[in-house]
């Protein structure tokens, strides 16, 4: 286990925005309460004709992200409205499979409203995707993707930074039975 | 592998209906065309506070299943209108963790929707829970259980069976790969 390795001060947190046409992700090391940037990417998935394929490429790749990485803590940025009933059904199992990757390897789950993640980096929860990039790259030293779609995974990483302390109480934690034990009612 | 030691002609199918509250599930045995019952349950998730903790269960559950019983296909009762968003977010998501289980254990999946799955056990899409579970009785000679959301999973694998036919045209095939390959397009 690279957790055993790391020093107890040091916290790796995963970033998801996973969608039914592309997942944005990234990685940051958190260090005496100093965030560092580690990678940010996005896998596309309108390639994939098939519904189901696209699911299995996000849960494969989260479970690969974590058992490569190997983040205490997973933020999801997870819209709770929609424009109707079918796209929220395709949208929930996108984030079911992600989630199944983190729930399997017992990484601790937050999620966060996209308002809110727009909050935390910019100060604004109607920021544009521009302004989040252009906050990310003041922050962490990115270079702004051509794609925006990747920072927003980016986005829920320094999001949960921000609000992990809020959580823990200083208290690091580990584990989805510490996390549910500790975190009772807030992930619903 | 099981599979390997199993006849050629013999087939599991593992049907599941996933809920929010309560997930389903039930196993056939298809051998020379002839359905033979293994089992049927219920997983309770009311008992659980967490949406997650609930999500988590679904995932461990199906896989579990698939790891003991080594099903070679996979259906799921999966409807697609609801009440609200919110709602069909969550059903998503169960649905999403179940699916990722047999996605990452590569046993293809067919969704079914409820009417479909009536139709196919009692010959009418508007059949009540009571004459689904007096049907498979008189197909399977299973004992009624008390609480009839677990023979929804059992009924999904019961209406698999009879639709196998028209997917596969009378071929076997085996492996997500080859069932993304010889459905392109069914599973959306």
């Amino acid at each position: 286990m690279q957790s055993k390795e790391k020093n107890n001060n040091e916290i790796i947190i995963l970033g998801v925005d996973p969608g039914t046409t592309i997942m944005g992700f990234g990685l940051i090391k958190v260090k005496k309460n100093n965030m560092e940037f580690m990678l940010m990417d996005e896998l596309l998935l309108s390639k994939y004709d098939s519904h189901a394929l696209r699911l299995k490429k996000i849960f494969e790749r989260t479970l690969q992200l974590i058992d490569t990485y190997h983040p205490d803590e997973m933020a999801l940025e997870a819209p709770f409205f929609g424009k109707n009933v079918q796209s929220m059904l395709k949208l929930g199992r996108a984030q079911g499979v992600a989630m199944a990757a983190g729930l399997y390897r017992e990484v601790a789950i937050t999620e966060y409203l996209p308002k809110k993640i727009k909050m935390a980096v910019t100060g604004s929860g109607n920021a544009s995707k521009e302004q989040v990039a252009k906050m990310l790259k003041s922050m962490l030293g990115i270079t702004i993707p051509k794609n925006l779609d990747s920072t927003d995974g980016l986005a829920a990483a320094v999001c949960h930074f921000y609000n992990r302390k809020n959580i823990s109480h200083g208290k690091s934690y580990s584990g989805w039975g510490a996390f549910v034990k500790q975190n009772k009612g807030r992930v619903k």
